[in-house]
Parts: structure tokens; sequence; C-alpha cells
């Protein structure tokens, strides 16, 4: 095999990629951690920008505060994005398309939001982007269903996209831990933001869906047009309903075709029972059910958060493009996408505390209805439109409202 | 997004493919069921190449018995090879290659045996072999390992690579079915072939590890150097041993790092703990463990097997190339391989009921010893060496063994 690891392939070449990285965060960190590591002299960071010069002195490597000292510097040949600020992430990387560097990125709610325009710069220009990173960590699902998964076959993308929302759900229902109690100990562990909106409301989950679902289905929809409900408003009724029914809620992101034409989106609550996949994702992990015609599902599982699993997810878009990979948007040039709709009903658990929120929601059909004097709900079928339309009201009043399939 | 829908790309071009398929069985049907289903003009069957022109009367394809048919036919611009017979399946392959034709197979047991060779002459000839279906039916693991594991970081590919005997198992554990019913209904099912060895003695399994490691880790190890042990010795002692422990015996395929230069393979039952990944792996579906550095681990989940899984397997291979893909091999022209190792020592359960079998294997060190008037049993640490060397033995004693970590 000799002749064969010596020999030069045509397409791998002889690039190597000094890195302009913005960010020293989590994740900033982690790549420099996973670099360190890694015995190779084809990747190597030549500039970070950060806000603060005055921390991250352990570090070797070379800061600044400003993004024209990584923009101006003509060794730099490779943008790296890992800022929390959506705004400032999108001026970055459109630079550094602009500037015909390809760019890898980790904001997730700035792609979610400019993904279109985006695309078109990458076209205009001719560098690439690249993001695997943003939706869940490690696991490698965008490139997956962009490369594997032919769209007329493809059903359904479904998962558990928020790893510290799950964590908080697995203590709770495994540990029988009170809600706020687990929320406090993600947070202590560094799982939840200081502000655990992103997490638990599903904002983190339904920009890692807006992201897949290009990738999935070659759509883009925007955030607004999606209906999204997280898990800060269960109580203990609704952890028991659940536990009486066998079932765990889960937050989770769906991108299904209801028919051969038309897709549904939606982030909100489940009632899972115990055979399904995603029954058995616990703490922190992330893990997404891709189900096609005649590959039945595929079910892949790992770390969605994390400096370390992130790191190393980076590296992994920075690898793909030493070897000239981007992303095609295949199925987005396809003529065959699928539309975007909320006109379909489906089964929801809906509990209510005060008796005037029963009638929040219009149902097409009741299945159960439960009254007492501290706690109420309904079983029973509403059309998504409806709940897209009344999002605002649902979050703000003290019910709780879950999908719940007969399966 | 519609001057983004109607653009053209530069690398996708207008390829399309006139396939020349050889072989009609389970997945040659499989894959012109899918191609029925799809909507593409630019993947078709052109012509199928059959040993027994008579039967397939309902499909709507150009059949033949010649291989010439197709080698000269000048519209045949890809060939797929779906057979059984691997020597048969060689010739076809290399003939593709050197005519300059993209080729994908699904033949294992050839691929495992010839992979040196086939990646030479394409790069001898610039044509390009893909079979990803080959291992693993539906779970996308080579193109995966090939493109996002990184050499440096990745400790372990591990995992359950064949449905018929996990079938066998999974009624045996949980249903309490005995082993030759177990093995009877998984053949009436179609899930084990009519001679079973290929699935229960671990070959099938190793034809995939082999294929799996050169993608993981850019070794080749040939067949016969590698311990391949499989379930057809198991006997009720061993499943009570198993149960009694709380496990489940499932056959796994390792190829794992033992220290940062050396790789371990094995195929063998393990004695799999209930915290483990794979012990939920049940009947005909695969799970791949991928276990990296700083990612920790991923888990891939899928049918393993049958027609249309397999099928969507192949036009996934298929539709790769119309965007160029091939693979690169990155790992095997990296000058940081591991080396492949048998001199390391592992706990085990090791059954016997003949006595004398005892001193069948060498033991380092004895954790437990059992013997009664109808089973034996130890528990000990024996070097993987010993193994490779006295496989043959094993298999024909009335002993089991199984490899049974402390965690």
């Amino acid at each position: 095999m000799n002749n064969i690891s010596n020999s030069s392939t045509p397409t791998s070449t002889d690039v190597s990629f000094s890195i302009g990285l913005f960010g020293f965060g989590t994740v900033g960190r982690g790549l420099y951690d996973v670099l360190q590591r890694l015995h190779t002299d084809r990747v190597s960071i030549r500039r970070v920008c950060v806000k603060h010069l005055e921390r991250h002195r352990d570090a070797d490597v070379c800061f600044t505060d400003s993004a024209d000292d990584i923009f101006n510097d003509e060794k730099v040949n490779f943008i790296v994005e890992l800022i929390d600020d959506d705004v400032a992430a999108y001026d970055i990387v459109c630079r550094a398309l602009r500037a015909g560097l390809p760019v890898v990125s980790g904001n997730k709610k700035m792609l979610a939001r400019h993904l279109p325009e985006l695309i078109c710069l990458q076209e205009e220009t001719g560098a690439a982007l690249l993001y695997d990173a943003s939706a869940c960590g490690s696991i490698p699902v965008i490139r997956n269903l962009e490369e594997y998964y032919d769209n007329d076959l493809l059903q359904s993308v479904k998962g558990i996209l928020n790893g510290s929302s799950n964590f908080i759900l697995s203590k709770v229902f495994n540990e029988g831990m009170g809600y706020a109690e687990a929320l406090k100990l993600a947070q202590d562990l560094g799982f939840a933001e200081s502000n655990p909106s992103l997490d638990i409301d599903g904002w983190d989950s339904l920009y890692k869906l807006i992201i897949v679902t290009m990738h999935a289905f070659g759509i883009y929809v925007a955030p607004e047009a999606i209906f999204t409900y997280g898990i800060s408003r269960m109580n203990d009724y609704d952890i028991q309903f659940a536990n009486e029914k066998q079932r765990r809620v889960k937050l989770v992101g769906t991108a299904e075709k209801i028919d051969d034409s038309h897709l549904s989106l939606s982030v909100m609550p489940h009632l899972i029972s115990r055979q399904k996949y995603i029954y058995s994702v616990e703490d922190e992990f992330n893990g997404v059910v891709i189900k096609g015609l005649f590959y039945y599902k595929q079910f892949m599982f790992g770390r969605g958060a994390g400096g370390h699993p992130t790191g190393s997810a980076v590296l992994s878009d920075i690898t793909a493009r030493l070897y000239g990979y981007r992303y095609e948007y295949k199925k987005l040039r396809s003529d065959r996408q699928p539309a975007y709709t909320t006109d379909f009903s489906f089964r929801v658990y809906f509990r209510y505390t005060n008796p005037a929120d029963r009638h929040l929601l219009t149902f097409e059909h009741v299945d159960e209805t439960y009254t007492s004097a501290t706690n109420n709900y309904l079983v029973g079928y509403v059309c998504m439109s409806e709940l897209v339309q009344k999002a605002e009201q649902l979050r703000k009043a003290d019910v709780f409202l879950a999908a719940y399939p007969l399966d």
C-alpha cells in the first residue's frame, strides 16, 4: 500500500489555512484546544479578534480587538466566526465572502435570519460558507442531509435540537427534580444561558430547524412564520399527566411532509411515548430522527453542545474546505421543493389553570376534557395556523401545550 | 429566493447516468423500486445483466445475460454491481474502472478482499468506485468517517454491523426464544441467509469492519489477520449468565485505538451492559458508535439490511457521483495511520463444557472460575494474538467466548 500512501491526490492539493478567528468564548476556545491536540500544519489560527483584549492571556495566539487587523492581514486566508452577537456576525461573514475568503460560522440566529442573502452572496462571490457546527454541535446533520438524503424520499426530520432544555427535562422526568431546581442546575453546570429563554422557549431549536430545513427540503422559512413554544410554562400537573401516560415531555423541532408537496415546521413540546427513539435521548444530548420512504428511520445521536464537541465540529467544517467542499444547496435548486404550510390539524394536550383560558384555542375536535378545582385540560385537534397566530398569547398565559400523537 | 432556485451551479452540471446494472436480487430490485418512485431523469437503468433471463419478467427494464451487452453499450455511462458472487463482482468492478466508468458496488466480501488493488486502480484510471451501501445499508457510515471524523481525534468505531445475527440475539434476550427457533424465524422472515454462517459466524460483520477501518483509520487489514468469532456456539447457559449479569450478548465489530499509534480490530460477541448505546439496538437494526477525543460519542442507528433501505443507499452513492463525489482516502494518504496490533490483553467470559477445553486458551490473569457437572467458565484476560491463532479451534469446540469488559 505504500505506493498509495505516498502519492498525491488531484483534489486535496497542498492548501493550508491560516485562520482569522472571531470570538474566543466556549466554542472558540474549544477549537483552539482541538487544534493544539491535532498534528496538522495545514490548519492554524493566525489571529483572534476579541472584544476584551485583557482576557485570554493563557492562549498562545495573537489577539486583536480590531476586525481590520484580520481582514488586512494578507496571510489570513480563512475566516471562522464564533461570536454571540448575530448582527456583528452577519457583517463579518458578509465581509469575508465579499473578500473571497471561505468562512465558517457558528451563529445559528444569524444564519436562520440571513440564509437566503448568504446563499446569494456565496454565488456572487464564489466564496464558500460552511456551518455544520451551528446545528447539533458534533452531529453532522447538515452535511448528511445535503449529501445523503434525497428530497423526494425524505419524509421528516425531527429531533431534540437543544441540549440545555433536554437536560432540564431529563432531570424532571428521570430524577423527579422540580423544574426550577433543574433549570438552576443546568445553569450552574454551564449547560444553559444565563438568560435561559433562548434554550427553554425554543428559539435556539427554531434557528437550528430553519437551517436544517434548508438542507433537508430546500426551502427557507423565516422564524416568524413558524410556531415556536417552549417548556417554561410546564407545571407539576403537566409532569404528572405525562408520567401517568408513561410518556416524557421533550422539546422537539419538526420538519415533516404532510403530503407530497407540503411541509410543516414547528418547535414545541411533545408527549413522547416509550417506543420512540427520542424518548431515550437524555441529558444534554441531541438526537435527530431522519425518516424516509425507503430507508425507514435513521437516528443520529451525540453531544449537541459544549466547547470541545462544537469546536471539533467547527474543525470538521474547516477540513472539509481543505478538500474543496461547499454546500451545493441541491434541494433549493431542484424544482420539487415542498411548500410550507400551517394548514393542517394535529392532536395536542392543552392544560389551562384559569377556566377563561379554555377559549384561547379553537378545537376542531375534542377527544378528552378534564376539569378540577386546580387544573383543567383538553385533548383535541387544533390547526397549526391558529397556533402560529396565537403563539404570543399562549406564551403569556398560564397554560401548557404539547403535541400528543396517538402513537 | 427565485433567482437562486433557477440558477445553475458550476459543479453539478447536467450530468445524467444511464446505468448498467449487474444483479437483480433483493438490493437490485430495491434500487429499481426506489428509482421508479423518484422523480428524476438524471438517473435511469439502461440494462440489467442477470444469470437467469427467464425471471424478473415483471420489471420494465432491458435484461441481458451477457456482461458484454452492458460494456459494449455506448450509452451506459455508470456501472452498478449488486451480485453475490465476489469473484465475478471483482471482475465487473475492475472492468468498469479500466473502461473509465464510475462504479458502485455492494459486495462487501469482494471489497474487503480487494480494497488495496481497487484503490490503486481508481488512481490509475481516474474512475471512481463508491460503496457506502456495502456497510450498514442505509446508515451513511463510510462517507461520514471519510469526511467528518479526523484520524487524530478518532478513537474507536464499534457497532452492530449485521442485522440477521442481531435479530436472533434480540429474540433470544427479549423474548426468551431458543437460539435455534430464533435462527429459523430469521430465515423465514428473510433476514438470514439460507447458509447462516455468513451472518452468525461474523464474516459479514468482518467484511464491513475492514471497509469501515479503511475510511476510519486509513489502514487495510486482511480478513485472515482479524479475530472473527460468532454466536453459533452460544448455549442456554451463556444466555443465563448474561441475564444474571443484566447484560445482553451482542455481536460487535470493533476498530479501536489501544494507544496513539496502535489499532485493534475484532468481530466477536460482547456482554454489553445496559448503559451502552448498542445495548438497545434491537432486531434487524444496525448501530454504530463513533468515539472521538473531543466529541465524545456519536451514535448512528438505522436499518442495516433489506432491499429498499440498501437500494436507497445505492442510489445515494449514485447521486453523490452526479456531484462528482469520490472517496479521497484521505486517511490512507496521511502519514499518521495507526499500526494494526494483536498484542494486547482484554477481559473475556470463556465457557467450556468439556473440562479438557479449559486449556484451549492461556489466561494472563483469572478473575473468576466456575465449575459444575454441566458447565464451566472462566472470566479473565487473554491476549488477542492468541485468539487470532486459535480462532479455528475455538470455532470447533463446544465453548463460548465473549468480551466481558468491566464497565
